[in-house]
C-alpha cells in the first residue's frame, strides 16, 4: 500500500453516502488524502459525463437516446467515481446484459486514461463479477479487443474455451 | 422445391392463426401435405415441451424455474412449430438477450434432430436476425460451439472479427 489509501465503497444512490465497504486500494501516491474512489449501481448517470468518459478513451460517439435505452435495459450497470471533498467525477463504467438466470455479457468497460494502470479496471471487473455471481448468473461472458485479452485472462476469463467461438453478424 | 411446400408463417399468439407469411421452404419430401412449419415469438411455451426438445439434442437439463426466468428476461424468443392438422409440436427454439439498443447475444439455438438438415435452423436464424435488425440492434453476437461455427459463418457471422475474442469467466 502507498502512504494513503482510498477505500472502495458501494452506493446504490448517488445522493446517499456510500455504506458498504468494498476493500482498500492505492489509487495514486500523489492523490489528495481526502480523495476516495467508489462504485455505484445507480443507472441515473449524466449521459454527458459518460460521453466525456468514452470520448477520453477514443470511442466513437453514440446517440445519447440509445445509450440511455441501453443503460435502462442492462441487467447491471456499474460506474466508478472519484470523490474529492464534495465533488464527484465519473472515472469508470461498465454494464452487463443478461437473461437474469444463466448468462450475462459484459459491455462498455471503460476507465478514464488518468485513472488507468492503478488497478481500477481490475477492481471494477471484480465488483461486476461478484454482483453477477451473487445474482446466481453462472455464465459470464464478454467480447475482448485483442489488446485487452490478457487483462481479462488475468481476471479469470478464458478465450475460446473448448473451441467456443465468439461470432459477430455482418450484414450482406 | 419438392412436390409440396410448407409455408413459414409467424404468429405472436399460439392461439391466433398465423398471419404473416415468411416464405416457403421444403421441409421433407415425405411430410404430409397438411403439415406446415411456423415461427412464434410468444413466450408462453410449455417448459416440458422445451425440455423434451433440449433432451433430444443431448443438452444438460436445467432447472425449469431458471429456464422460465431466462425466457421472461430475454429480449426475443423465437420458437418453431410443426403443425399437422390441429396438433402442434415444438421443433425449434432460440432466444436473444439484449440491451434493446446496441447489442444482442443469441443463446440456446436448438432444432429437433428429426427436423435437422432441412434448412430449418437457417430459417430460424434468419428470422431471428431479421427481427433483431428491425429493432435497430446493430451488433448481433453469439458464442458458437466448434461444430456449428461453419453453420453460423454461412449465415454471415464472423469468428473473432478484428481479433475480438469471445471469453468466458471461470471461478478460481
Amino acid at each position: 500500500m502507498g502512504f494513503w489509501k482510498s477505500l472502495f465503497t458501494t452506493s446504490n444512490t448517488m445522493t446517499a453516502p456510500p455504506s458498504q465497504k468494498e476493500g482498500g486500494v492505492t489509487v495514486s501516491p500523489t492523490a489528495a488524502p481526502d480523495t476516495r474512489i467508489f462504485f455505484s449501481t445507480d443507472r441515473d448517470i449524466d449521459l454527458y459525463d459518460l460521453e466525456e468518459l468514452c470520448d477520453a478513451v477514443g470511442w466513437s460517439r453514440r446517440p445519447l437516446r440509445k445509450v440511455k435505452k441501453a443503460i435502462q435495459h442492462s441487467f447491471l450497470v456499474v460506474s466508478m467515481w472519484e470523490q474529492r471533498g464534495s465533488s464527484r467525477r465519473l472515472v469508470g463504467f461498465s454494464r452487463a446484459t443478461s437473461d437474469h438466470a444463466f448468462n450475462a455479457t459484459i459491455w462498455d468497460v471503460v476507465i478514464h486514461p488518468d485513472f488507468q494502470s492503478k488497478g481500477l479496471g481490475k477492481a471494477l471487473m471484480k465488483y461486476l463479477i461478484k454482483r453477477l455471481r451473487s445474482d446466481d448468473i453462472s455464465n459470464i461472458t464478454l467480447f475482448a479487443d485483442p489488446h485487452v485479452v490478457d487483462f481479462y485472462r488475468n481476471l479469470g476469463f478464458a478465450p475460446d474455451p473448448e473451441g467456443i467461438k465468439g461470432m459477430f453478424w455482418y450484414p450482406d
